[in-house]
């Protein structure tokens, strides 16, 4: 099954928030951390006229990419841009990348190189440096780890802790398209031309393999002081709502119907009749921002986003915690959002 | 051979070059960045009051570590101090750390715990705060990437290239101490009591496990601006004084009688039947500095030093380059030393 698949069965991952926790009892208070492990980057306050975002990635071959499904290119710049938009979630502006790499004996220097240049092509618009790095031996599989700085004005970053109730919930593009674009290389089988136009097929392999990180809107939003909380979707949309709503101390009212969905997407659902809200909803990697907009400011927001090329879709409201995080369907019915967690790739064999 | 082991056989090692190279491309100049890729971390002028350190390191196991061999407390403090030391080749003071963490589904969340613990146990002394992180799964073996970042007084960061013919070289600590740990782990017939003290055993083995960065060593080089250059050994003296002496575009003359040694390292050469001065050129994971003092700086070096607790060793001087690398024995002979590569960690059965 694409969508809904079976929970992580490794005996660490169910512990996996046990060890957030031992990560946040480690950290210990410091005057020059604003916000250290629980927020997409943390923020140091390293000078009085800007401060320094910091955020770190490592990525597993066979569980966050696969170079059979992938080129070496665009898996570099998939990883180029989860950590961008990690600073895009903050409102921040990149500035420094670091690389560190474990390399298998199955692979190339060429294809090194490839993945260096994909890295680079994601980054290199955003001004962003190449400054350091590690290259290793791995014994088997492909490891990459990134570390990216940014920066953003002191006490402007965007929080996911910043969500109040009454606030309005958007998002930035359209939702399930990476998913999808996955669904359609994992697939055993692929949906035949008749059933699914080559142009839709391309558009959602693109959403996957370089997918966008939104860097303008974040700074847009921090520029116009529009949001009050905001998180990227790496995980799916429930899943990181949830995380949203948990730091924030609130619940949320999703409306279905409001999901921004690309006409490739619906599409696809259609080919292989699955439900394309579903997909919206559960499917992770989509790169795209989750924020919210008090009510005070809705009207000016609404207003100023006309003036801008960005999409962004109301998808919803932030409602008191105890009501939890719940689905409106066009049919007027509710129902509570399950507690997902995204498996970003899974080989068929292994569904 | 605990010593002179085979070179990597890794078809992409042996291009590791040609990858630093690819990254050196994918670096572009930007007014912030004073030293980039090359050197034991980066340099970034982000304050005129203050610069910015910073590096990444990923550690493989099977590669870095073996959990067979090392406590997962052992394995998460000689992670912070590989880190910590690069800050310290540097003359900085190391600040705010990430850990990005791949978890095998053999490894438990106490285990992990535990790896924490560690590297808190290395880093909290030097008042390094844990600020971000990442954890995912693994399909295989336990990855562990680290990010720390440092801060140094403009210009005064110590350099891979700031070393002069003429240049008296100078080490930290005792050499050679981390290997003959090591070698005790691995080897399949250990040393007996009678051919070992117990004392000299414990020694090296803690050496090995809970190797010093030399943070107070390196700022007190960078406040009374001795150095010229300087760099840590982890790759092992004669792979880490190569890569100085090629930053500098110069050669070195090493005085084998002088290299220093502790007493449980020469017991232990003189049990296992080997030439403790080659366990000291060769042994990697030391994490003692190598620095350069200006032939005009010596004697206040000298006079400065006796008023520390420092251990500082002259151990040889820089030559001109076209002299490469040199070992003068005590008999007068001069040899080439070789070109190795300090494996970090290889089971006996893959000798």
């Amino acid at each position: 099954m694409p969508l809904g698949r079976s929970p992580r069965t490794s005996p660490v991952r169910s512990e996996f928030g046990l060890i957030r926790l031992l990560q946040a009892q480690a950290a210990r208070p410091d005057r020059q951390v604003f916000k250290g492990i629980g927020d997409d980057t943390a923020i140091l306050k390293t000078s009085p006229a800007e401060w320094t975002l910091i955020t770190t990635d490592l990525l597993a071959e066979g569980v966050h990419f696969d170079p059979a499904l992938s080129s070496f290119e665009d898996i570099g710049y998939r990883a180029a841009v989860a950590n961008l938009s990690d600073i895009a979630a903050m409102g921040g502006t990149p500035r420094f990348l670091l690389v560190a790499i474990a390399i298998p004996p199955t692979c190339s220097a060429a294809q090194v190189q490839r993945l260096y240049r994909g890295m680079m092509q994601a980054a290199t618009p955003h001004r962003v440096c190449l400054v350091g790095g590690d290259t290793s031996a791995s014994k088997r599989g492909l490891f990459l780890s990134l570390t990216l700085t940014g920066t953003v004005q002191p006490r402007r970053a965007l929080l996911r802790s910043g969500a109040r109730v009454g606030d309005r919930l958007y998002v930035t593009g359209t939702l399930g398209d990476s998913h999808a674009g996955l669904d359609l290389l994992t697939a055993i089988h692929r949906p035949r031309n008749t059933e699914l136009r080559p142009a839709h097929t391309r558009f959602l392999l693109a959403r996957h393999h370089r997918p966008s990180a939104r860097l303008a809107e974040g700074q847009w939003l921090v520029k116009h002081r529009l949001a009050g909380a905001a998180i990227d979707l790496s995980d799916g949309l429930t899943g990181d709502l949830r995380h949203l709503c948990e730091e924030s101390t609130v619940g949320a009212d999703i409306h279905a119907g409001a999901l921004p969905l690309s006409p490739a997407c619906r599409a696809y659902a259609r080919a292989r009749r699955l439900d394309a809200q579903q997909i919206a909803l559960q499917g992770g990697e989509d790169y795209e921002l989750l924020f919210t907009v008090p009510r005070s400011k809705q009207r000016q927001f609404e207003r100023l986003a006309t003036s801008t090329n960005f999409r962004f879709t109301c998808i919803g409201s932030i409602t008191p915690e105890r009501l939890g995080l719940r689905l409106r369907t066009g049919t007027g019915t509710t129902r509570t959002l399950p507690v997902t967690s995204y498996e970003h790739f899974l080989r068929p064999s292994q569904h």
